[in-house]
């Protein structure tokens, strides 16, 4: 056990859109989750009231920014604003999806950068630290001025793959802006790497051409993102591996949006698994049956416990 | 004409809980609105682009924030966000409604002020300035650091009635926090003022009583308030002074939020009229027949050309 | 007990302006005020200068900023920086009455928020935290962006007089700004409530009518309000509502600024009892033989003892 | 004339410790003061009203730090919030004196440094700005991050004293802390120059020794120094250096403060000329009958113009 | 011409790292280059003076964070500071090539995000802007809240590539974080991708294994890539796509750092050609017979044009 | 042994400018230094990884801001970076000699103030506090908002000097600005003080004067300074004080910068004894003979052991 701090004990709250996640980091800490009021009213305003003190506590809120989206925001700056003006020692906010990471630079003229608005808004409204998985680009981690842990389903997404010891394979990215991520996933795996590329036509700026780039034939591919959205680019990269003569196709990524068409797309693209995370909350609906959803409940438990503990994180989760 | 200013030409941009304002506004002004994409993707992201460019210019974002709520006050923040990276030379945050204005201190423990909160969202987004109307509390104004045109339409309203010449009028106000506006309201009529007030009982906190304070019998009474949300409290005033003898009852407000099932419950009240304003976007569906309601775009479109050409808004509008 | 946090021991400052008032809070925690030189050279400017560390300590500096004002307050501000460049765990400023709180919004066009200056002032100099009584408008929390704890002594007030069982009772307000808290006592109380309306004439701004709303005839008045300055209003309510056939009137408030004439006019008042607290200091000179004044020390005193060991504080004094 | 700039028209506001001042500022200016209420109300506070509006303007504050000292700081900084939320332009705070200045550094342990928390609290009220005069250290620029001029009135004495074409003179400075300033005094002269050394006994400490460094036999001394209180060290000074030969004792020094006894030290000073400014304002009972007052205002308000058009200030005023 | 602004005129002032650049943007703009003195004293402090004053103007400090680094990065911090004390109108740093962009990102435990620090100090040394070229992430961008224009070199490389017209050819990418920009320059010559892969065995993490992925044989390949600096990534992939039947190979990057033993590699790579441009400046002795260095001064002169007269940046330059 | 506190351990490390004094400091607490890795990659960008956690740890970095300073600089605030990004409790930055401290004034126009610039660089890079030795002007203190401890080597070397029971002694500034401290100085060895005057001609301002102001004949002087830098004026004053028919000369400073030809000059100008610091660390070439050089190590060791266990410094350390 680590030797105490500066601060009180841990409490967890649970943000409304990671009630079950919460559970989970609560029973695995043995930490009961501390309890509070979440009401919205008729104007949709919603209004947090605690039911017990956070005076100089080690508070860790728990919320996933998945959909309904800019209420989820908003509920999660409230608690930490809320938890501010109670005094709360240290405030951590455990965001396991963080949103809006694909507004993250100025890729044309007149456009924000949402990702960095929004790492603002997290600071100003009182979070002196905070805790995500699997950034979409990890220079977000610069957007914030206040320390964080920025931790990876990589090691579980990956060792699950290894575990399965698929014959002959080969991973594949689905984005050219996962090219770096794919290349340590099949470095893990040992295998090669590919690529699915989209370019839009000189002449037709809506017409697109999708190739592969690398050698995929006769081998079983593990596809690798991120995150997942409508399955669109999905389906499309199983097919054109396929057309370049893939055999199983495998798909492996952290953030599970799912929206729809996606399941729908999903059980069309004949995949032989799909595995992901509970980073967002899966209802049962969207689980397929060739689906696996690994829990990262375990991941944010051991780091809280640590950050708490003032012990290395490092040492235990990264690459 | 005013004379010429450090800033460029006024740029007017709609939000799109404001469309139909800011189009007033813009024909007022005789400038048309500026251009710009607001995408909303499937996992809910918002984005913005701006057609031209507003480098050095005085911009103005016309936005309420009223429902769906937290969307609009995201994408009002995105917007600024796109304005300040583009180099706007001035961001003025026009907010007709502002939303979360009852979350304004701590009239109970462990319970987040969030009017605060916004203030400082609007402040780290990048406004420069504000414009809204009718703050449920004025202490709101200090809530921000940068400056502020917090505008009335008390006048427009009051005016209103004044020329319905009601005889042996009396005003009354439903909330005990609007007492003294509710005061101001009487005293340019002329007439007696009342109060309706509620309060818990002290044995059963859910259980309420509504009283008149003040005299109404035979009086036509006109309720005044800030807001009406789901026209609860309305019904009941309008009930209880009725009960005390008053003959026709008026409703004077500002924000029509206008909450289901509030149409029902103002055509159950039986008032003689109504009337309001479009700080909030009212569709055809909620307009009763008795309901009038006036446009705060002249006042808006007034202070905006006022603040751009450095002339006094108090002049003009204040009490 | 409560448990051991991340600061150091408790200590306790006494500004000049409240050191009768810091004495009983260090008897009651048995805990000795630190000692400080405070110096005033021919230049007006004060100099302090700390007599022992207070590195990493739970520092409370208690300074109420009443007369001289603007001296105290910068006492106040140069104890907190003295304190902040020494080291200081957590700096907590404990400020019974809080100056500057009727200029809390823009109510005319070209004015200060003076309220929020200050707050800006006191975080600015280093406070990390503040305590208060009775705030004029509970919003002026929303000017600080550190936490606070905004007391009440609503119950200490509310309390004394329930004990004097007065027969026949109603509450009325000074100022209906106040209307709110006014029915708070009322209910507290169980009996009816009435206002005292001043109002401008319409033909002659500084001729004034006084009028009372609600039912006062026959019954004893406890007049409420915030705080007594001068007693004109107090004088000129105390006259209608016996115009209105009131019989004994008792007066209830929390601040004694008591600038002549108050005590003067409080004098002529009739009054039977005046209840109020020792939140600003009050002279031997000025406490009238009708004046009871109950201390706030205890209630101070418990809360920063609560605050220094985590524990709610809500708990024990929120109504 | 000067280039149109970005801001509006200057604007001239006197605060109530430099009337004298300001006006003759105005009148160099040919711009006259802007009008404003200033209320001080029975409870000490300070309310301001401006008469016209600021929206964009180039303003600047008149207001030296003089006494009553910390009303006159409030003045100031409620006066630049009040220009800050009516949309100015650009708001320069014009100090001729600036106070606090010997409180700029912990020269022992656990005391504040005052002149910092001042020039935060001038930035935290919203100063653009500022201008002053010989600061006691020029380091208290740095205490700022906004852009300030700081002036000197070392060329307007030094001239004066040129003018006089004393015969056999020295410089003396009065503190060794103006050492360096002494120096420059006496090199534009070209005369030598000497030091009165305090000096505490080892073994009392109330015990003060007073020599003279460097020769002043036979010599007309000038003594020089920033500022003047209660005379106290002049008196010494002019006695020392008298007991050493001096012949005729002049003074010479930009800020008067002449704290009481100062004005009957001065005089009982046997001193040939007292040569000054109008920094501070001089009231007509403490101008000695040898006291030469130089006005600062031609040189504020070149400043100001110059300020105003983006004109070089260095070109006309330094060293 | 564009029209005027709230600020004054065009001020450009050279940085010593980018002495040639800014004379050539000067010569474009025909505005001469703004004096000032920059002096390295013997304790290696940097100190600058301005000739000239630069009230209100509309400044451009154009310094490249080329070596010697850590003197150039305080350079320009330092006339930044000195701008903002002289009470620039708006200061913009022109940084052709920014510095630490490969810290962007903690991908590691207890590393720092230095290019975020390195924004902070731009941001807290008073720049209004920044405005800088191909940064190595986009997402720096985002570790600024002021405004930049973050130009590109692609359409001067590419395009020159395109007159070339360079039979059967293919773009490889030397870097795989640099894959979706390589994408780009394929799409825009309208040729094949490849990445040259480079993995660490999982055996041995000293030794790397390179690759291809895609197809070059028979292919005359363009390498790209955003910035050489010792050359080794290059010599390698130009060896390993030699060996997988490539014929002539090209390279085009923009930020030419070319540290020791660069340009020997660059020869010994046999390589038909080399583009890139002059956003650091390049000594005749690094230039190679075979090397074609491009001008980025038009590209920013024009911009800073634009910039100053409110004009659009993105209608030119952007993709 | 003082009582615990709200940060774990103290954690040392090491600057590269201050490895020995580092060693020296660490012996003396018995704390070992923390291991870290720092490399300079071959475009000069420096890089910096903790060997392990400092989670919530009491860190102290130390560096002395000396030759190459820049590097030194940039490596002080990369490795505060990345103590906050690693979530330390308390980062302390240990500056045994604060550079750019004489750039702490405008005493010319347009110039800039490069010590507040460090000042805010250390702040925006994370420290929550710094601690540094006999800076050139108290007043740089005021720079930081954070607190700080500026210690005094003063007592250790005229303790040092008193111990030598030097017979008929006079001290003697070499820089007016020294003149305050030259005092203190004197009185504690209680002897007379002269000062050593340069002047620029008014005729030609390279032509400068050099006397001496007050009596050294026939005494041994001990020159005293802050800081010496290439002992030019060391050399010319030892030459006129000798001139002035001094006996003996010392030379007593605190910051051994001795940039060449330092050690030359100061061997040609026939010193007896030259007692200093290693608050910069001092390459034995540069140890003359007659070089005296005390270590600041227990003095900052104290400083840091009270600092963690909140005891009180100036206890000890003070004058």
């Amino acid at each position: 056990m680590g030797r105490m701090f500066g601060y009180g004990d841990i409490q967890l709250f649970a943000g409304s859109a990671s009630l079950d996640l919460a559970k989970e980091i609560s029973d695995y800490l043995d930490i009961p989750l501390s309890e509070h009021d979440l009401v919205e009213f008729s104007n949709e305003n919603l209004f947090v009231r605690l039911h017990g003190s956070v005076r100089g506590q080690d508070v860790y809120v728990i919320q996933s920014l998945s959909s309904p989206l800019h209420r989820n925001i908003m509920e999660l700056l409230i608690m930490i604003d809320c938890l501010k003006r109670d005094s709360a020692g240290r405030i951590t906010a455990v965001i396991p999806y963080m949103a809006y990471a694909r507004s993250d630079k100025k890729d044309q003229p007149r456009v924000p950068i949402t990702a960095r608005l929004l790492a603002d808004m997290i600071e100003v409204a009182g979070a002196d630290r905070y805790m995500t998985i699997d950034l979409h680009a990890g220079q977000i981690q610069g957007f914030f001025s206040i320390p964080g842990d920025v931790l990876t389903a990589f090691h579980m997404l990956s060792d699950y793959i290894v575990k399965k010891k698929i014959e002959h394979a080969a991973v594949a990215t689905v984005d050219l802006g996962f090219a770096k991520k794919g290349r340590n996933f099949a470095a893990k795996l040992g295998v090669p790497l590919a690529f699915v590329e989209k370019r839009r036509s000189r002449d037709d700026s809506r017409a697109r051409a999708t190739t592969v780039i690398g050698d995929v034939a006769d081998r079983n591919v593990i596809l690798v993102d991120d995150e997942v959205l409508t399955s669109g680019s999905i389906l499309e990269a199983a097919k054109i591996v396929r057309e370049h003569g893939a055999r199983d196709i495998h798909l492996s990524f952290t953030h599970a949006l799912l929206v729809p068409p996606s399941s729908q797309r999903l059980a069309e693209a004949g995949l032989r698994e799909i595995v992901t995370t509970n980073s967002i909350s899966i209802p049962a609906e969207k689980r397929l049956p060739n689906m696996t959803v690994l829990s990262v409940a375990p991941l944010l438990a051991e780091v809280i416990i640590r950050a708490h503990e003032g012990r290395s994180v490092g040492a235990l989760f990264n690459e």
